[in-house]
């Protein structure tokens, strides 16, 4: 069976892994108060140009969106997010477990737009009301595109301006970064938004992602907020350990040629495909992308692929979605096509 | 000033407010546990055909519906509702603030539809899905508009199917049962749903609601949930005592007098406002009328009358709210007519 | 049956209920956007000599309680109480059910000492434990224990040194205020607390607090969080009107008036049960008093009064609770000493 | 500088690291649904001889405990545990979080007792009162001591008397099941309990707990409470591989093993202590221990050893608590000693 069903299939990344082997006898202090985490954090202000944030070892994504709008927010406010937002569509109610709505809105492309954030805050009206405070949103979001660096400037302008939080979730960051179609630096991210995190489950690690708090109001307090959230590692120099693997080198380090490879992977796919004639759902300049196929030949592929059904039938075929890695094999990739073109 | 603002701008019935008054110096024991509660029970029973029910006298809208609520669904469940559903609208998230969350969708003419529900329900997939486990509606909803025999039936059905919890708020039932529209009985909406309220704040009471549990399966240790919420009255016989007067002589009694009264004003005011030429935002059969008005004529008017502007302006002008009520007297509703008459 | 049970068991003092009636056809806004509640809030203003304060005209005591906590807590954040204290004893939860801890220590008396929060507070480390900030008692305490005003002094001065808030507990405030051990005025109450309410359901009202904001960090968004907590009445001046009518006439009005009938006939009782031998659970120099009768006694009592059994049968008999209240009879006190001297 | 800080300072046993290597390169599916966290759980099965009990990956402790008491308890049901007890004492109001009040109560030797229990239910009245559903009581304690097998009995049986779920933390269940002392298998474990977890981040592993369901009440939708709870692994089969290597062999196994030498290093350091004259701030026959230590015989130790000073001083000195793990080697443990014999 060969795998493109997601990018967290596999374990991590041979140089994620050797240095944990590397660091496996040292003894540290728990709970992420160690040296390791530092450095790593140091790694990541350094990469970003902000000396001044702080940054949080988590320990994954949910954890990640959760805390920091659990921390962030009073009882009564509230945060927008397209409906097709990770924190909406995938956490099982996780946000609205810590008291907070999601005020959802049409996404365009699966992106949040300042007229969707603008019809959100039109719900509220006063104390009879819930108070939208955030925005959340994904780079890349859930389908894979990415925010232009215009759109994001206008997102955060539209957030300045109604008096919200703006907060990143950066699962797959690492992949909008290094888009062909990317146009925004992580450090120009890091100055339009309150808070992102740098994702590393799905992008060589065997688990663990850098949360960045860049607005010095969100930062009151959030190692308490981790530990109530359960979300604190007793180990947690493991998560620091595996980032300074990522981040040795910077922007030409480890982490970001994962995320090229994997977006090359994809690109790869995608442009094989389409020169097959097969169509897509959407268009994706990262690592996930969503082909169609009719039911007869979506029924050979899954003898032979392992990946996700996306959404319900069309008239053009079942769409599908595709996930490409740190493991990804080119062969890999030329299997899948040629067994596309066998089977139409 | 006269007020067509709400039905809440008032205090109570003269009849309601002289049940108070003949038992004030009776001592009974506390937190509902007395004959009057006991005995308003009974006749909500009586009156609904149901004598295996469970009825508390809650102490107001939100309350119950939040109650209810936080009471029936485990912390991964969520409500359906419309996107202009009381609980989404007008509730300050108390909802949420319970750990749930309230899936919207768009009504028809401010109504739940059974496909509605259907595609709320396509959003829960597995347990990465929040799971939805009720369905909340009012009758009438928040534009006054009713849901018919055949649509409640509909809704009734797809819950069932669905493996769905329906939950009636009823803070405006009489208007709905007393609607020149309605042609669903308060017996039948007890067969069709698992827990409704009959409303009194908003129909002649103080404050207070008879909350209608008609699931076995929701009525396990619910007053140890409305102590948890905060809504046990210490005097709780004062909400017994109200629904007493409310309820004496059944459906020929003053619950219904009341509800038809402010059908009948709203009524009258609906068709003199539409023998003017006035057009309406929605037609609403209930208490509650939503008629546009040019902001000339709009301006007139608020130099007399206090009401609710409803919605932005639009090009026929600026939706508004008229409410009448168990004291909206003729000769108000006439001076209203006239004032338009004048005005435009 | 004559009640000795609660000061909850009848309605309203009769000055109260006319003040209702009296305004019962009154139009005004809802929600406590009325001038009754701006009146009551600026005589209760008046009273404490504190133009600055917030005044909230709230549903009940518990409404009251959590909402504060729910308001003033970061998630994190946990609220110290004794043991005895209403919140942990008698509110079924609703304090943790907005998500923070009742930090208990053993009382004093019912009463909470500096030593006891000092002994809380080392529970308090670091971010693997919950951080109290706020304390909380009542006064009086739920066994009518009053706090002095150097106990009062000392409380304060540790919660300063400690960084904690000071909520006040007044349900039966009146009762502490007028009590022949009083020494502490509602004045340096105010000056000593952060928050406090003064209770109506017990006191005269049908039901109703002015919950009293005076740490000007405590008052943002106060109202959305009512809204969220479902404490806002729909007829909110229906609370407006009832303190207007206890607080006329500030200090000598009616609020006090009833608390001193309650405590006069509470001390009668006491006087008359220690002239007859009866011993006591406690001392108490308020409305509520604790006697211990033996079984046989107790037995007899309860065939002529309703009132609780306050703890489990110890050496000298079955301690139980008399309260009184505004409605309580001189002929009806002397009626029970009769009746148990007739008894033992 | 020579670690007895915790049993998590190091990374992983040597054999689980090389488990996760050797897997590494797999793909399976995500969120613990792969062959490896399926095989572990048989194993779990097996070596508590329970083939009919669900078996939950988790990511470490606290998500443990705090995920089943909220998937367990109705919103007003509370949990009773040691005032020691890990889910007061150093999970940050974690579980009140959730909703939930822990009611504390005083151990013996670190140990909830009967009457304890007892105790705690007598708070339980009626629907005023939050209402205990759950023991929490951890295997060993926080202070290293173990329940014997007739305590666990006794504890088992007054939860059933008295309609309470028991619930074992089994952060170090390892070194209690292998400690001189022990005389609780863990199959008869498995059978006087309703849910239990086998620890393995502080016994070997990099992180992860095996949670063990036992009674079918509690198992119902529990990998949806896993998720909402923020709890679950993209890589979820990296716990199932870690167990896998923990379990094979079962008893006679790594996991035994490793807890039996955390054992005999804390036994050594033990005795070697009691030949020095050193006095021990209460007895514990598993990996952590409580000598307590001259201020100026601690202050030599800290210079070369890296540990927690456990509790206040006292007229014997200042307790200090030492913790041995998988790494510990007998030459630290000699070092130590000879570094006490040096300093008094």
């Amino acid at each position: 069976m060969i795998y493109f069903r997601s990018d967290y299939s596999q374990g991590a990344h041979p140089k994620v892994l050797e240095a944990l082997a590397e660091t496996n006898f040292e003894h540290t202090d728990g709970y992420g108060m160690d040296e390791h985490c530092t450095h790593a954090a140091a790694m990541v202000k350094a990469l970003i140009g902000r000396p001044d944030c702080d940054v949080h070892m988590m320990i994954g994504g949910t954890p990640c969106n959760v805390t920091i709008i659990a921390s962030t927010l009073r009882p009564y406010e509230s945060v927008i997010a397209a409906r097709t937002g990770h924190i909406y569509v995938h956490e099982t109610g996780a946000v609205e477990g810590t008291g907070h709505r999601i005020v959802t809105v049409e996404g365009v492309n699966g992106k949040l737009t300042p007229e969707g954030i603008e019809k959100a805050c039109m719900e509220h009206d006063d104390e009879h009301t819930a108070e939208p405070k955030m925005v959340y949103i994904s780079q890349p979001t859930e389908i894979g595109t990415i925010y232009s660096r215009q759109e994001m400037i206008a997102i955060s302008e539209k957030c300045k301006e109604k008096g919200l939080y703006l907060y990143v979730d950066g699962a797959r960051l690492g992949c909008a970064l290094t888009s062909r179609e990317a146009d925004l630096s992580i450090q120009e991210l890091a100055r339009l938004c309150d808070a992102f995190y740098i994702g590393g489950t799905k992008n060589g690690a065997l688990f663990g992602e850098a949360l960045v708090i860049l607005n010095p109001g969100m930062k009151d307090h959030f190692r308490y907020m981790i530990k109530h959230q359960c979300g604190m590692l007793a180990k947690g120099r493991l998560i620091g350990v595996q980032f300074e693997a990522l981040l040795a080198d910077g922007e030409y380090g480890l982490y970001f040629q994962i995320a090229a490879h994997s977006n090359a992977m994809a690109e790869k796919l995608t442009n094989g495909l389409k020169d097959l004639g097969v169509e897509f759902f959407c268009d994706s300049p990262t690592n996930q992308i969503f082909p169609i196929f009719p039911p007869y030949v979506l029924q050979k592929l899954e003898e032979e692929f392992f990946f996700y059904q996306w959404a319900p039938e069309e008239a053009r075929g079942i769409p599908v979605r595709l996930v490409t890695g740190w493991g990804t094999k080119e062969e890999e990739v030329d299997r899948f096509l040629a067994a596309v073109k066998e089977a139409i």
